[in-house]
C-alpha cells in the first residue's frame, strides 16, 4: 500500500507558493524538535514542514498530497507519548499549532468554537475567566486541543466528568483528498446516522485532519478541595478505591502515588511535599457548588479510608497547600524521567477493581526482570501510568528487558479485562499490543474503516492499525 | 446490491431445527404486530420470525443468513418511530426481546451487564431498588435497552446527564457473518484504536446485532423536584430557555408544553392537570444530593422565568402533584395520536437558542399548508417532537401536504444548524432527510462503513444510508 512518492522540487515549489516560504520549511532545515514527540527512540525527519494558517490551506495541501501520493502526518504540539506525530515515512509534517484562534463563545448554547491548534491551557484560561469549565484535564496543558481530540485524552477528572470525547460537540475535518466536512454541531444530542464524529475522536490523525472544534462547556464549580490520605502500604491505598466507588460518593479525581515517586518529584522541583510519613497516598479532589455536598462527600470518603487502614486524612483547602501537593503530582513524569537515562511507558486501563492486582504484578515484574519500574496514575478510573526505566542497562539488554516486561504487562491487562491505552493512544509504539488486544476481527474492521476514509493510506501512515509489514 | 434470496423450505427447516418450532415462526403465521413499528403507513411481513435465546443462536442465524444471502432485520420491542425494525425486504425478523436476562451488577465498577432484550423499565427498576441510577430517560419505557442503544435514545434528562451513548461502556456484537466481537468493557476510559463501540451505538441494527451490554451507572440522586412555570405565550416560554442555559444553572430536564396538548392529555387520561391558566408552560426538574444546591438552582431559575414574564412558578415536590404533571407529560404522544386519524413525526434537534425560531416556523407552516401541527419537546436540549396530523384529509391530499411540510421543516432545521433526528433515529422514514442534511461526502463515508461491516448488505437493509434506488 505504501508506495508513496518522495517530494520533488515541483512539490516544494507548490507548497512554498501555497503557504509562503516561512511556513513551508524543507526537511533538511527543519528543527530537530519536529522529528519526534515525547516517545524516546523514534526520530524521523519530514521532507517538508508545513504550517497552514487556514482550513483552506489544509484542504489545498491534502488535495495536492492525495493527487501526488505524499504521506501527511498531522501534528499539534508534539507532546504525545506513543510516536503518533512522528513522520514515519517522511513526507509532509502538517503542523497545526499555528491555527490557534478562539473563534466563538456561545453562552446560550454553552459551547466554545476554536481552531484545533489552540492549546489546552489557553482553552482553560479563556473559559475559567468567564466562570465556565472545560472538564477534561490531561496532565500536559501545552498540548493542542486537536491533539487531545485525536488521542481522546483523559486526565484526572475522568472519574466524575469523563474524557475529551464527552466534550466534543462538533468537528470540522479535512479528509485525505482535501474535502472538508462538518460533523456534529452545537446540538446537545443527535441520532442522525453513524456517529462519524465519535469515529474521528481518538483516530490520531489517520482518518482526517481536525481543523475546527466545537467544545461543550459546563458552569465552573464554585467550590473544590483536595484530600491527601497517607496509607501504610500501596496495597491498602489502592484496594480502598473500589470501596469508595461502592460507597456511591463520586470524587472528581482519585490519584495514587508512592513515596519513591514523591521523593523524586521533591528532588526535581526542589520543594517539599506536605507529608512524607507514609509509603503510599491517595490524593482525591471533590468539586461542586454546595458546601454541604462536598463536606458530606469528603467526610464519607475519609471515613472509608481510615476504616481501611489510612494513617490520616488531610484536607487541603488553602492555595498554598494545594499548590504544594499538585505541583508535585504534576511533576511526576518529569521527575521520573530525570531520575533515569531513558524510559518507556505503559498506559493501560483496567476495570477499577483490578487496579491493585495490576500494580502488584508490575512489582513482581520489577523483581523478575531486574529493571526499575515506577508507576502512578488514575486509581479512580483504572488508568495507570507505568514506567520502565533503563538506568544503566546496555542497549541490547534494555531492549530485551523492555520487550519482555511489556509483553507480560499487556498480557496481564488483557486478562484483567483492560485496554492497551487509557488516554495516550496507540500511535506507532503500541500497535502490536492493540493488535493482540482487539484481535483480528476488530483489527480488520479498523483497517476497513481506514481504507474508507483514506484509500491511498496517506494520512499518518504506520499508526494505530497499519498492516504489520509496514511497522 | 440487494439480490437477496427468498427463504426456501430448507432454510425454514434449518431455523426450526436451530431455534425450535416455537421460536421460528413462518411468515404467514406471524402476528401482525411484528410487521410494523410505531410509524404509521409502513407494514411488511417477514418470511420468518426468529426469537433467539442466546448469542450462539444469533451467531448461527447470522452465519447461515450470510451464507445464504438472506436479509435480517433486528427488532427489540417494535416501539420505534421511523420504521427501523420493519423487515422491508422480508427475510428474517430477528426478535431479540427474549434475550432479556440481567446478568451482573458490578458495584465496585458501577456497571450493569444485561442482554440486549431487557426492557428499559426493568433496568430502571432493578438499579433504583439498589440506590443506583441509569440516567437516560426515553419516554417509551417498554423499549428494549438494545433498541435504545441502536437509536442512541435520548430522553428528557439529556440536559444534565446526556444520552444513551454516554452510558454504554461495552457491547457484545454479532457481525453480519456471525462472528462475535466485544467492544469496550468495564473500563472508564480508553484510547485504543477507533471507537467501534461508538460506531455501533446509533447504527440501528445495520452494522451488527447487539446481544449484550455493559451499562454505566451513577448513584441515585437523593432529592429531586419539579417546577411548573406557566407563561402567557409559547414564545415567552421557549425564549426563556437560552437565558436559563446562560445562567449556568443546569436543570435535569426542561420541557415545553402548550395548552392544547395539555388539554388533549387531560381528555386522554381522564384526569386533571394541576394548572390550566396559561397558554404555555415550561416544566423543569432538578435533582442532586444536597437540598441547598437544588433550592438555589430552582430559585434562580424561577426568578429568571418570572423576570421573563412567567405568570407564576409552582414547585412540585409532592408525590401526588408530580404524578399529575408527569402522567400528563408522559401521555402527550398517545393523546395527540388519539386526537387524529394518522400522524407523522419530525424529531429534529437544533441548537438550544434556535428552538423558538423553529417552533414559530411550524406555526407558520400550519397556516400555510392548512394542516394541524402539534409539538412538545425537550426545550432544554433543543430536541423537538413536532407532529403533523392527518385529521380528515384524503389520502392523496395528506401525502402531498405531509411531504411539503416535512420538506420545509427539515430545510429549516438545516438552516438553523440542526440535525434530522435528536433521538428517534433515521430508520426507513427519514433517510431522504438525512441524505439532504449530511450531503454526499458524509453519506459516502457512512455507506463505506456499512460495506466494511456488512459487505453483502444483509443487515437491516434499506435503513439509514441505503442507496437511493433501494428506498
Amino acid at each position: 500500500m505504501n508506495d508513496f512518492n518522495k517530494l520533488d522540487a515541483a512539490d516544494m515549489a507548490f507548497f512554498q507558493q501555497l503557504c509562503g516560504e516561512k511556513r513551508a520549511v524543507p526537511g533538511a532545515t527543519v528543527n530537530d524538535d519536529y522529528c519526534h514527540d515525547e516517545l524516546a527512540g523514534i526520530h524521523r525527519r519530514p521532507e517538508i514542514l508545513l504550517q497552514p494558517a487556514t482550513t483552506d490551506e489544509v484542504a489545498a495541501i491534502m488535495r495536492y498530497a492525495s493527487a501526488h501520493r505524499l504521506p501527511v502526518t498531522p501534528r499539534g504540539q508534539g507532546t504525545g507519548l506513543v510516536g503518533g506525530a512522528v513522520p514515519l515515512y517522511g513526507g509532509i509534517l502538517l503542523d497545526l499549532s499555528g491555527m490557534n484562534r478562539i473563534l466563538e463563545l456561545d453562552e446560550a448554547n454553552l459551547t466554545l468554537t476554536v481552531e484545533s491548534g489552540v492549546l489546552l491551557m489557553d482553552v482553560i484560561k479563556f473559559v475559567e475567566e468567564k466562570g465556565l469549565f472545560y472538564p477534561p484535564d490531561p496532565g500536559e496543558k501545552s498540548a493542542t486541543i486537536g491533539g487531545n481530540i485525536n488521542t481522546n485524552a483523559g486526565g484526572m477528572r475522568a472519574v466524575k466528568y469523563g474524557v475529551t470525547r464527552d466534550y466534543v460537540r462538533g468537528l470540522e475535518v479535512v479528509l485525505a483528498d482535501g474535502r472538508v466536512i462538518e460533523l456534529g454541531g452545537k446540538v446537545v444530542k443527535t441520532s442522525s446516522g453513524y456517529s462519524l464524529k465519535d469515529l474521528l475522536v481518538g483516530s490520531e490523525g489517520t482518518l482526517g485532519v481536525v481543523t475546527k472544534v466545537i467544545l461543550r462547556l459546563l458552569p465552573l464549580p464554585r467550590r473544590k478541595l483536595s484530600l491527601l490520605v497517607p496509607f501504610p502500604t500501596l496495597d491498602q491505598a489502592i484496594d480502598t478505591v473500589p470501596q469508595i466507588v461502592k460507597s456511591r460518593t463520586i470524587p472528581t479525581a482519585v490519584e495514587f502515588m508512592q513515596r519513591e515517586v514523591i521523593l523524586a518529584a521533591e528532588q526535581f522541583l526542589g520543594r517539599k511535599f506536605p507529608d512524607k510519613s507514609a509509603d503510599a497516598y491517595l490524593l482525591l479532589t471533590f468539586d461542586g457548588n454546595s458546601r454541604e455536598e462536598i463536606e458530606q462527600s469528603y467526610h464519607e470518603v475519609a471515613e472509608i479510608c481510615l476504616a481501611a487502614g489510612a494513617i490520616d486524612a488531610f484536607i487541603s483547602n488553602t492555595e498554598e497547600r494545594n499548590e504544594a501537593i499538585w505541583s508535585a503530582r504534576g511533576a511526576f513524569l518529569e521527575a521520573i524521567k530525570a531520575s533515569t537515562t531513558e524510559l518507556d511507558e505503559c498506559d493501560v486501563v483496567v476495570p477499577r477493581k483490578n487496579v491493585g492486582e495490576f500494580i502488584r504484578f508490575t512489582h513482581q515484574l520489577q523483581q523478575k526482570h531486574g529493571v526499575r519500574i515506577r508507576s502512578f496514575g488514575h486509581a479512580g478510573d483504572g488508568n495507570l501510568h507505568v514506567y520502565v526505566l533503563r538506568d544503566q542497562l546496555a542497549q541490547a539488554d534494555w531492549e530485551a528487558k523492555l520487550t519482555a516486561v511489556f509483553a507480560e504487562m499487556y498480557a496481564m491487562a488483557r486478562r484483567l479485562d483492560g485496554k492497551v491505552s487509557g488516554e495516550h493512544g496507540i500511535g506507532y509504539a503500541k500497535e502490536r499490543y492493540l493488535s493482540d488486544s482487539v484481535g483480528p476481527d476488530q483489527l480488520a474492521l479498523m483497517r476497513g474503516i481506514k481504507a474508507v476514509f483514506d484509500p491511498a493510506g496517506i494520512l499518518n501512515p504506520g499508526k494505530i492499525c497499519a498492516a504489520e509489514s509496514e511497522v
